[in-house]
């Protein structure tokens, strides 16, 4: 169980989860592994505001199809959101969605919410699969019966929603103190245990391996105790996302699953300015993005990869991601190789409508060092040190303009392979 | 030394080159390991037609710009090829363009040629480092001194462009049997080596990773006696290319130094139906792509990715790629799992702009055995076999269309990792 809860044991009130949210996670037995996956979060209010951020695959699971369909009829409230683990409930068809429809009115009714699409679902596991509903009900029953605001039931909660995460992800921004800490060590999430009367954004999330654009194999709830209207809570999310989890890329795929999802209790009875709220709700989500990073199936080494002086942000996007896709380049890394002609190669498949540059004059820098200078031998690869940390940057400069864009992604090891060559659907 | 040097030691003429040409492979002493690295094929003739398709990387290397130049000016002939491996002369810039030049006006000199254009260069190995012109001159020279017509050379030619192949890569159209043989067996091989007095076409290739569409980190030089217009011999390589070397794809990561050649020496006397030409032509090198997916660094298995019943055959195409580079699925197929969630995943990442198709209602069939369908649960996975061979059989079918496309790729291993985590730029 996670350092802090034990410390925080008596703690009055939740660390990661703010005001106006009850939560809980249990084990209904249907992960291999008997730990937690089932969590249930319920938004106390007084606001139920509620927004999603989805997976773009066509190939999308069935809570996803729900969910999404949920908040467009309510225009943006949920009073509880579901979310299970084990368990994708991705490819099950007609069936797997009136598996999704049933837990989520099961739960309506055990929280009497009159209405069962202001009950949100995400699931996350194995694809091609129906939920085994047998054991969801029950562990759904029990969930409810010890929704609580203890910090026992927030690490619950966030080992709940995880699949091959090795820790849970928890990030925290706390206003009275203008802090963001992210659940690494206990101090630095104790720090954000304030109670002070202010607003607070706080969340978790889940996901390793299948992270790629238009987010990942991954779950992320984020809550908040400040007052937002949907219209402020679906803007600030989607800014917080293509900022975040829209930026990192771990192996290139892209699940059926992805959900993001803010809520919003208003428990704080503060309205913050917009622009400061979607600011610091942006650096939580990156705070679980980069989290993720750093857990992804076998990695040992993050990779920033920074693509200055485009044209345009997309153009810098675009070649990142091809940089940042290049297996080639993330066995190199592995290998503690310097290896820049594979950068450069990477940027030069990127086509000229996806980024403007001149293929003979663009500079490399690996952790510091330009190994190279207008497409060509740069400074000496002997200075480049990589096996040291774990944290590897790459700077690509196309020398065309003034913007710029990060994607973070992993090395390629024996650990991602032997990880995804042994998960079994 | 491959066994069929052995055995057709004394056999009249080449096995695999046509009649017209002189060639020659020697060790310059690039390759750290000693193994040859420097090859020369000579046209004589009568006819001195060439034709070229090189990789669209714009970030590409020093002899794929000249090649490309020396073509567009001779209007599509060559009377030699000058091949080197252990560098790749990638991003050296302008020093790196006049060691290529210089590389080809020294052949050119020693065989008389006036016109250095009409010289064609290619090289592969590692990108980033200048190429060893004090060994690379003197291996020019000792090349063009052992030029022969000996099945020997044959076999010094074809391990002259090799890097981290593990076999040479050889394969023959004999028109007199109207049979394809690749450079497996001995048999196969010898198969081709008729007297008959018909047109052959025969070629080498190396390539073993970094191979993507629009082609490999490969080389590939194709002769054939028949005779042809230069316009001809483009005409039929770019076909040839498109349905061979273009559908493969081991790695997603396009090499800047991709070449293909064909060469016409038109020394059979016999002009061919272009449209047979172009067949068999695509033939041998279909043959040739397939030997370098066998050979990909470090696959346990080959992967036939077959997209059926598309509405335009590009869609086909581009799911195919999209399925082809899942290092999801690879890793499944690698560990025998057959995890048909990932391919329907990696379907669905496609825009709708490059396929269309109902995401609700694909098959997926693995080895045979329809585990997915209507993107949902079909046959008992238990059905499938993967572990047992090493040919690995996916069929994605989008029901929506009639047109179909096919793309060889492999599964991810340790092997692939271990190989590029420690090949060294």
């Amino acid at each position: 169980m996670c350092k802090f809860v034990q410390k925080l044991w008596y703690n009055e009130g939740m660390v990661v989860f703010t005001r106006g949210f009850e939560i809980a996670g249990v084990s209904a037995g249907m992960k291999k592994s008997g730990r937690n996956d089932v969590a249930v979060i319920k938004n106390t209010g007084p606001n139920k505001v509620a927004a999603g951020v989805f997976t773009t695959n066509r190939v999308h699971a069935a809570p996803v199809k729900y969910s999404r369909l949920a908040l467009a009829k309510t225009g943006g409230n949920a009073e509880a959101v579901l979310i299970n683990s084990g368990c994708a409930n991705a490819c099950t068809g007609e069936r797997g969605y009136e598996h999704t429809v049933e837990s989520a009115q099961y739960l309506a009714q055990l929280l009497n919410i009159e209405d069962t699409n202001r009950v949100l679902v995400a699931s996350t596991g194995s694809i091609g699969k129906f939920i085994e509903m047998d054991k969801f009900l029950p562990g759904i029953l029990r969930a409810t019966e010890q929704l609580s605001t203890s910090p026992q039931n927030e690490f619950a909660v966030a080992s709940a929603i995880c699949t091959t995460d090795t820790v849970e992800k928890m990030a925290v921004y706390n206003r009275s103190t203008d802090t963001i800490s992210s659940g690494k060590t206990l101090e630095e999430l104790a720090s954000a245990t304030s109670e002070e009367n202010n607003w607070k954004i706080g969340g978790i999330s889940k996901g390793a391996g299948m992270i790629a654009p238009q987010l990942a194999t991954m779950i992320s709830v984020i809550t908040t105790d400040a007052v937002l209207t949907s219209a402020q809570a679906d803007e600030a999310l989607k800014y917080a996302v293509e900022y975040s989890f829209n930026r990192i890329d771990a192996d290139g795929c892209m699940s059926t699953n992805d959900t993001v999802l803010l809520l919003s209790s208003g428990a704080s009875g503060i309205v913050p300015d917009l622009d400061e709220f979607k600011e610091k709700l942006q650096g939580v989500a990156y705070a679980l993005a980069r989290q993720m990073i750093a857990d992804t199936e076998g990695s040992s080494h993050d990779i920033e990869v920074k693509v200055i002086n485009a044209l345009e942000e997309v153009h810098a996007l675009n070649v990142a991601r091809s940089v940042a896709r290049s297996n080639l380049l993330k066995c190199a890394i592995f290998g503690s190789d310097p290896n820049w002609g594979r950068i450069l190669a990477s940027v030069g498949v990127v086509s000229e409508a996806d980024a403007v540059f001149d293929a003979k004059n663009i500079d490399v820098a690996l952790n510091g060092v330009w190994i190279c200078k207008n497409s060509g031998i740069g400074e000496p690869r002997e200075l480049v040190k990589i096996s040291e940390n774990r944290a590897v940057s790459i700077v690509v400069d196309l020398k065309v303009g003034s913007k710029s864009a990060t994607i973070l992604t992993n090395d390629l090891t024996y650990g991602y392979v032997k990880e995804n060559a042994e998960y079994t659907t």
